[in-house]
């Protein structure tokens, strides 16, 4: 393309410090250098990780960076050394990345990329030489991918290509939250068929969660949420029991064990919240029940007494559902395609990126799914 | 026998009282009722169990009872509905039972008997219709077993059927605590070949779990304990390291990380101590580390980060090393037999009963591994 080897000008959402809004800016974006690909960003959804890093979580030393994890973009151009991209190709940037050469990418159980864990030293989980910047400044990669704006540049270890007719602004949410819930359920949790289900949470991340037990064929799934609003989608997503914890006076745990006889084969904490956690454990059946971690916090300690896993609970977690995204993305794409995965039902608002800051509020009032931002069409 | 369907008269530790010394006295141990049998007890461990709730423990309910829960005995008569055992069989006594019909029993993934379940629900762990009786009152039998006894009675469904040729005063130790940590690192760790294992607590359980990650091929097992007394027999039963926390300034869990390139593969925690569960934990590496709770406590609660399990670790536990004892535990007495389990290096100290208090102050004062009180000599 004419932009190859030059530096790009173009828009993008700068969180200039810890708990303020975004500002539309114009940003540089240096050429790829070796083993990186820059990316032309079409569309990408607002996560909630992006909030707790900008309001909740303690990087404030991350700043000032472009936020934004969970896109879909066309390749632009390429840098030395990078063979398996091409300009023009359908990408999905990813958080995690997959060298194929560590210890963790060799080894089936994990999908922690021994290049990802030393980047995740820095605030922003990146190298501090990134390509951005403005007004002079150097601005910050954040989490590596930065889709908050109209271009962005990643190491190729850390790309995954997709089918070249993968609707961008849906497969966009593969990048994060429905990889997250939906990897939980099938490759943390391991549920199995014919078992029963706890889902905590019915955001985005809970709603795949509940669609991966589904599709692990649970015969039973209790969605649990305080916003009865988001009991109809996620019956559409395979939920068959609803409950409001506070619509009860026993402790939720209490309350699953009662409808459960005993307790639930498999919890999914999609909340990231320490109490809920707590919950979702002690909502497990003695003897075998597991729960999973899929919320993201770091704020406090998780707490339970020794005797829930004495008798028998397993409590794991993942991040990003367990996924080598690089590998394992490109098939989700095309379980999309193909109808064994649904991501449209998560979309409820579509926006520009100069509407990012009201995306992030309709997130933090619990308004929508899903916002997809598009950045092709202004 | 002749005593076949009369009271028998014999001599046994009571526990009048919560945080009190035992005291022999002449109990009477009726007949066995239907699906139960009489078994004359010929050994018994003294495991830390038994001091936990006599001391540690909040069940101040359950006394008068008789403790005593890792014996080996001789089958003295059966009630009616017993076809399994006959007087004259060797047997140990299981405090989880095996009823073969409940969800648990059917389950591949779980010890937890239901028949077991309910019966926890009382201070000692079984019916309040004990079969013992002293002085004119009910002594109750703590958890279901009352080992430090001449005679106890049993259902059936808790009991386990060995081989003839099994040493009573060596094979009684399978009925808690080499079961207890052999089991947590091959059933529930599910430690793997060439795997680098981390053991906490230097005890009878401890050491054999260490016995277990060395039979399930772990290449390296780091033995952790602040008495260095315990390193040398922790050397026999398989440790290839040894690490006294309070020889280093930096946390454990940070020492063994530098050991071992970011931590082991699992971890046993067989102290009973919150604060070493989550050393134990968090000495695990990122990805697949597995820690296993096996010490038993529940006076208050474990903790850790959020992130801790939401980067691969996996925290669990078992009871009883998550062997249905009824059915493996004839099996661990072969292996003692042909060799493949050490139990003759755990056995530190032989005892009558009369001396079980010197035994009990023994264990609580770390002097040794395990005390057998050898019942039938008198």
């Amino acid at each position: 393309m004419a932009t190859a080897g030059k530096v790009i000008k173009c828009q993008a959402a700068v969180a200039w410090e810890y708990n303020a809004p975004l500002v539309i800016e114009e940003i540089e974006v240096a050429p790829p250098q070796e083993n990186e690909i820059r990316i032309k960003v079409i569309a990408t959804g607002v996560c909630h990780t992006d909030l707790y890093y900008l309001y909740e979580g303690k990087h404030k030393a991350g700043f000032p960076a472009v936020l934004g994890h969970e896109g879909a973009g066309i390749v632009e151009s390429v840098g030395p050394g990078v063979t398996e991209f091409k300009p023009g190709d359908k990408v999905i940037p990813l958080f995690i990345s997959r060298c194929h050469e560590c210890r963790f990418c060799k080894n089936p159980k994990s999908n922690q990329c021994e290049y990802n864990w030393s980047s995740q030293k820095s605030a922003v989980m990146c190298d501090t030489d990134s390509r951005f910047t403005c007004r002079g400044k150097v601005i910050l990669q954040f989490m590596g991918t930065s889709t908050f704006s109209e271009y962005t540049v990643m190491n190729q270890m850390a790309v995954a290509k997709i089918h070249d007719d993968a609707r961008l602004d849906r497969v966009c949410l593969l990048g994060c939250g429905i990889s997250t819930g939906y990897g939980a359920a099938i490759n943390t949790a391991k549920v199995e068929p014919g078992s029963v289900c706890a889902v905590f949470g019915l955001g985005a991340v809970g709603l795949a969660a509940v669609m991966g037990c589904k599709n692990a064929g649970a015969s039973r799934i209790i969605a649990v949420d305080i916003n009865e609003k988001k009991f109809e989608k996620a019956k559409i997503l395979g939920a068959t029991d609803c409950v409001n914890p506070k619509a009860h006076t026993k402790p939720i745990n209490e309350v699953l064990a009662g409808m459960t006889n005993g307790g639930v084969d498999f919890s999914l904490e999609c909340v990231g919240n320490v109490g809920v956690m707590r919950s979702a454990l002690e909502s497990c059946v003695k003897g075998w029940g597991v729960s999973v971690l899929v919320g993201w916090t770091d704020l406090s300690d998780i707490s339970t007494r020794p005797i829930q896993l004495l008798t028998g609970r397993t409590w794991k977690g993942s991040s990003f559902g367990g996924f080598k995204g690089k590998d394992d993305v490109p098939k989700l794409v095309l379980d999309y395609m193909s109808g064994h995965i649904k991501l449209d039902e998560f979309v409820t608002h579509t926006m520009k990126l100069d509407q990012v800051n009201d995306a992030i509020h309709l997130m933090k009032t619990g308004g929508c799914v899903r916002t997809v931002l598009n950045l092709s069409s202004k």
